[in-house]
Order: C-alpha cells, then sequence, then structure tokens
C-alpha cells in the first residue's frame, strides 16, 4: 500500500527545510523500489540512477531556493504519453516509441519549479482504454484487490502514486483516464478543462479536447501542481487563457440515484453520501451524457486516427487487437459526419447554459461499478464503456473535472466520486472537492 | 444609381424627426421601384405591399419612441439564406424552400429596433460562391458596369444597396460572402468574427464560421447595424461573447504588392492607396492564405455537405451543377481529414499571434481583380477562387473584417480594401476604416 502520506509535497518540504530529508534520500528510496512486486508493469522506463542522483544533488545545493521552488524535492511520474527530454515516448506501443527531445510543457514547469521525474508510466497503448489492460507492458497491480482493474487509461501513473513511489503523476484524460484510475487507486485525480494545460508534447488521443491530468494522494497536492503547471502555451494551438473566479459556496446538483451496472456495493456507497448532501438538488444526467457514445463508437475517434492511425496502418501487429480495431473503425466516418459531431457538442453546450447558472458543480461517482481483471478478460469492450458512463461527456463539454477518494467498495477496492465545473470555476470546484471529501470522512 | 445617400439612416432619422418624411413614403417609394430595370434579378421575394405598409404605419404612430429605435424607419433587405418570419427561404434553390416561421436572431433585433424589411434577395446558392452567377434567380446588374459581376455569394444584398433601395442590407459570410459584393457595388460590408452576431436562422454554409453580415451606403449605417444586432444569443451553440477594448490608434500591416491577376487597373489603385501609408508595414501573407485552399479544396467544404447535402443527394436536379459538384466532391474527406484541417487552423492562430501583437489590422485588396460575368462564363471555378484569394482566410481564423469602398477601377467597377483584426479589436478596426476611406477619399 506504501506510504502515501509521508510523499505529500507539503510533508516532504518542511522536511527538506529543516535538512531532516535531502532529494538524495528520497531518490534511493524510491530507486531501491523499483523491483518491489508493487511495481511490477508500472513502469515502461525509469530514470538511470546516476542522471537522478545526480539531478537530486543538483537540487540540494539550492536548497537555500526552495521557497521559489513550489515543488521542490517532489518526485513524480509521468504517463508514457507525455515526453521527457532523454526518454523514450512509447504511449504503450514499443514499435511506436521515439526518442524526446524536449520536455512537455508540463513536465519543463514541473521541473523548473524543483520536482523530479523518476520515469514514464504504463498506460491503455495510446490513451484508448479506460481499464489499464490494454498494454504489452502487462497491467499494473491494483494495490488494495489483486482481482480488479487499476483503471486506466493512467494506469500506471495511479498506481505510482498509490504505492507511495512519487508526490504526484502526470497523466492525460480524453473520455476519464485522469479521473478513473484515481477512483480505483484511493487517490485524487485532477483534469482541468481543455485548454488551461498545455498539450504541448503529448501523443494526442482527441487533440481537440484531450488534457493532461494529475493524480496525487491529497488535495493540496494536485493544487500544487496545477498552479505550476497551469496557464497559455504558445506552442499549443488549442491552449486557452482561462480566467478564474475566486472560490464560492457550491451550488452542487447530484443525481439521486445512479446507475451502477449491478454493483450493489457501489450504489449503496453513492446512496450514502448522497444522502448527506441534503442541500444538493437532483438532475437528469441524459444532456450531458448525449455526447458520450460520440466518444468511442462515433467521429471523435477519428481523432485517434488522425494522430496515431498512420503508424496503425503500417504496423497493424505492433498494436494491442481492441485499441487497434478500435481506431481504424472511425475510418467509416466522413469529414460531414465529423462536423455534425461538433454541432452535437456546440448545441449540448448550448442547452446546458441554464445548468450551470443554477449549479457550479455537478457530482457523480467516477465509476457505477467496480471492474475486475476477469470482467475485462471475458468482454474487453463493455466493462470498459462502463466505466465511461459518467466521464466521457466533460472533455467534449469543456469542463475541469476531479476525483474524490470517498471509501472502498465491499470488495476492497477504493471508490470515488467527480465533481465537474465549467473552466472559470475552478476554485469553486476545489472548494466543492474538500466539502465532499471532508463530509466523506465525517 | 440610386440615391444611397439619402437611405442612410442618419439622415432617414433626421426627416422622420421632423415629420418630413413618414415610414409609409419610404415603403411607398421603393415598392414603386421593385420593377425597375436596376432592380432584376436583386429579389427573390418582396414583402406584400399592404403587410409593409402596416407595417409602416404602426412604426409611424410609435414616432414618439424613435429616440429608443435606433434603425428607425431603416429599410432593409435580407439574403435569402436568413429566415425572415412568414417568407420563404430559398438559398437560392427553389426546391429546397420553406417557409419560415420566425425571423433569424439578427432580423428580429434589427426590427425590434424599428427596422423595416422590404424583402428576400438573390445569392449564390447555398451561399457557395463569391461571384452572384449562380442562382436560378438570374444574376443581378452590376449598377456601375453591366459587364462586372455583382460580386457573391450576397449578390441581391449588394446590389439592392448599391442601387439606393435600402439603408442597409443582411448578408452572410463564409469565405468573402459578406465582403465581396461591397467591393463590386462600392459600399461597406461589415462582417463581424464569427459568434459575435447570432447565427440562428440562417442556412448554414460552414456552421462553424458562417457569420451574418450587413452592408450599407456608409460607415456609420454599418455600425449602427452593429450595435443592434451584436452579442450572444443562447440559441446559438456557435454564439460568443466578445468583449470589445476601445479604439486605439491602429497599427496597421498592409502588404506592398498584391496578386492581381494581371488586372493592371486594381494593382495601380492599390498602389496608389499603399504609397499612402507610409506607417504601415509590410508583411508576408503566406501564413494567414495557408488556410484558403481548406475553403473550396478541402475538407470545409463537407461542413456544407452537413448542411445541404441530403437535399443535393436526393435533389441534383435542383440545384446549380456547379454548386452541387462542389458540395459533393467532399464527401471524399474522412472525418480524420476535417479533425486534420481543423489542427491546420489551430495551429494557424497560434503562428499569427506574434503578428496580432504587433499589430491592430490587416489590409488588403478585398478583391486582386476585376471579375466579368464572360471570364465566369468560360471558367465557373477559377475567377471564383480568385475573388476569395484575399477573403477565405479570416473566417477560419476568427477575424472580424470590414470592406472599405476606395475609388473605381479603369472599367468602372468599384472596388475597396479589406481591413481585418482580432475580435475584441472591433473599435479600432472601425477607426481603421474611418481613417483608410478619408486617406482615400482625400
Amino acid at each position: 500500500m506504501g506510504s502515501g502520506s509521508d510523499m505529500s509535497i507539503g510533508a516532504l518540504r518542511r522536511a527538506y527545510g529543516t535538512g531532516r530529508l535531502r532529494p538524495r534520500d528520497l531518490v534511493q528510496r524510491a530507486l531501491a523500489r523499483l523491483q518491489d512486486p508493487d511495481q511490477e508493469a508500472v513502469w515502461i522506463s525509469t530514470a538511470p540512477p546516476e542522471r537522478i542522483l545526480a539531478e537530486a544533488d543538483a537540487l540540494e545545493a539550492r536548497r537555500g531556493d526552495i521557497d521559489s521552488l513550489p515543488l521542490y524535492g517532489a518526485l513524480f511520474s509521468v504517463k508514457d504519453n507525455i515526453d521527457v527530454a532523454g526518454f523514450d515516448t512509447t504511449a504503450a506501443c514499443p514499435g511506436y516509441a521515439y526518442r524526446a527531445k524536449a520536455d512537455a510543457t508540463v513536465v519543463a514547469r514541473a521541473r523548473a519549479a524543483g520536482a523530479i521525474c523518476l520515469g514514464k508510466t504504463n498506460m491503455d497503448q495510446f490513451a484508448t482504454g479506460l481499464v489499464g489492460t490494454r498494454s504489452p507492458y502487462g497491467i499494473p497491480k491494483n494495490p488494495f484487490n489483486p482481482a480488479a482493474i487499476p483503471g486506466g487509461s493512467s494506469s500506471g501513473a495511479g498506481v505510482s502514486v498509490s504505492t507511495g513511489m512519487v508526490s504526484f503523476a502526470f497523466g492525460t484524460d480524453t473520455g476519464g483516464s485522469g479521473r478513473i484510475p484515481a477512483s480505483y487507486n484511493g487517490i485524487w485525480g485532477l483534469k482541468p478543462a481543455p485548454g488551461d494545460w498545455s498539450r504541448a508534447g503529448l501523443v494526442y488521443a482527441c487533440r481537440s479536447f484531450d488534457t493532461p491530468s494529475v493524480f496525487a494522494p491529497a488535495l493540496e497536492d494536485v493544487c500544487a501542481v496545477d498552479q505550476v503547471v497551469r496557464g497559455s502555451d504558445p506552442s499549443d494551438g488549442y491552449s486557452l487563457s482561462i480566467p478564474r473566479g475566486p472560490a464560492r459556496a457550491p451550488r452542487i446538483a447530484a443525481p439521486c440515484q445512479i446507475e451502477s451496472f449491478g454493483d450493489a456495493g457501489v450504489a449503496a456507497l453513492y446512496d450514502a453520501l448522497r444522502a448527506g448532501l441534503p442541500g444538493a438538488d437532483d438532475l437528469d444526467l441524459d444532456q450531458f451524457r448525449s455526447l458520450n457514445d460520440l466518444m468511442f463508437f462515433g467521429p471523435f475517434l477519428a481523432e485517434r486516427d488522425a494522430s496515431v492511425g498512420a503508424f496503425i496502418s503500417a504496423n497493424p501487429e505492433a498494436c494491442d487487437p481492441t485499441v487497434r480495431n478500435l481506431v481504424l473503425s472511425s475510418r467509416k466516418f466522413t469529414a460531414a459526419q465529423a462536423y455534425e459531431a461538433q454541432y452535437a457538442v456546440a448545441d449540448c453546450r448550448a442547452a446546458l447554459a441554464p445548468f450551470w447558472q443554477n449549479y457550479d458543480v455537478l457530482l457523480t461517482p467516477t465509476v457505477g461499478a467496480i471492474v475486475t481483471r476477469d470482467m475485462v478478460a471475458q468482454d474487453p469492450l463493455g466493462p470498459n464503456f462502463n466505466n465511461g458512463y459518467y466521464t466521457n461527456f466533460a472533455n467534449p463539454l469543456g469542463l475541469a473535472a476531479i476525483s474524490v477518494p470517498i471509501a472502498r467498495a465491499p470488495c476492497g477496492t477504493p471508490w470515488g466520486v467527480t465533481l465537474y465545473s465549467l473552466p472559470e470555476r475552478m476554485e469553486t470546484l476545489i472548494q466543492g472537492a474538500a466539502q465532499i471529501s471532508a463530509l466523506a470522512a465525517a
């Protein structure tokens, strides 16, 4: 299970500040644990020990600057569809690998703030999946329940945090990949609105609404990373400058009943949480969910073709069959259908304007049911779609979202809820997430 | 040539205010002129006399409210791809016609401000053309040079203004249709940034970057209409709320040499104007123009298919062959290619950010050459593309633009230049347009 709390950015900073801990100590501890059984299939590549130790020592020499380095000495992992200079980027497809010449913008900003990259994490290939099982590098173990999936596509990212190896992990989120592993690993997962964090240096899934994301053991940690990496980037054509209003007491809407796909344990967890939210209004999720089928059945899939389709066509045997078939299935869609899908998104956003006049935060389960490895082995598609039931719509609608760890399901697997807001209400979203977390802990 | 200046909104308001003129007088004068030779092929439908006279009388009864009705008693025309309640909307295809149940938002706002709709104007079918010749309703005559085209696609709109029939005309602009007829008719054409004016009630060409536009004899008139119709609309999924900064002295960039397609007369007009702009910097237009081929050769065409393709497929004989073939040619494009075209737009916008840090206004010819009816008859595509050389990129790039009448070419046809700006610099754009107009008149 690791020692997640020791790795919080704030605790590390205090230890560094007093000299009780040096960055080298933390790095050595992490390097020593890389061969532990709980790290199996978590990492696709890790930093050469001599290089990362030198990085730690260079940071130690700058200890006097700690006040200007908000992520000083924090170890982090990077999902392997995000470039880190000098590492291969594989997107969990060895044949696709290329050596990254530069850090992705979010990585560069984290490093400039004093964070140290331990390595690149496993994922569903080409970020096409929500399960964590679609990788030739194996399936990271869920540290709480060996029968459960780790969640995906940012599977290794989630487990690198839940096993206490790093203070935070960069993932990516297109259809839910930055939230679902948070739920399955009992940690926090923050996914800003698309455009709020730079996409420069990512292997795109759906370039028009992908976003980097972050996992961490505590809310303060995801917020600390957000503060460092957010903001527009001229090298990302889809980058936005999103103003953030002040936090206010969130007006919350949450469905009274959820789709739990027969998982009574999760339904009971949700019902208990929902009962503690007397101020929250019920809502009909159909308007939000009207976009879901576009993600893995509709023209949105063709963005994955635009990103990696040429490689898949040329190297079909190099790819996971489920991923390959999904991406290639998009070739039946015409340009006109792609535009029609975008009109559906625009019309859905407009139709939801009254909702966002009445509410600051939408609350749903992150996943409606705990998915096991066996379920995916028997049906590679169905449980994956179920995992996306509550997550697919967020990015097309331009929403920010945060998955909050709530409790363990009867099977032992952690489970969380996701809060969503308009981009400019991110501070209110964070306040709402803190409230829900406190409610769950009470 | 008509009496354009008499029709200016300001002159009419003064005449109404003193009681020298009543709305009924203006309407009767216009009705009496509808059969004049210069109105041939300008109108697809006009208001029933009894109805429009009753409208004029109702307005007369509200003369005391003139201060709160900024377009009081101004006659206007509406391009026939924009809904006016009770009129058929044909988009210049009789077989496509439907009876509009409600006014388009821009029409409703103009009427609520006291303007009176005289009728619906001719256009290139489905707004697919920049010439004004692609209509079963005939070709509106260019009132200055019978050999010249009227410009398109808003052909009737331009001529309805240049012949003095109306104070302003609503057109639409996707690839240049709100600017090119302004140049050919010696009038002003304002095309706001896509999203600044509502698209609700339009027959879309490319829904993601269409915009309504306005033609008028004077800058004050297009500004008066802009003030009334601008602003977000919840019934348009692509509507934006665009803040407008204050006007400031514009920093202008303008190419030192233009592509005039062998038209020495236009080249000389531009050279003379450019010589009077010593403060303007030269620029390379290639970055802007890199998007042009997407408009009529690339996936952007598929938006037209999404809008009217089903009708064209079911009724091929009902359509102009050039228009039909262009729209249907888009079916070769895949959804992935549509996304790639959008990435090209996003990357081009990002690459132009430094340009817009240095400049407020880009100035180009509206058209590089005067196109004649004969040229289009001999080659329906080439002269059309030439007309779009300087116009196609504006809407994909999200720019506001205004075509300023400058002078007559040696053939007698009017010719103008277009100024472009970022959406939020519209007030500076207008100030720049006034300066250029004064310069040309000096």
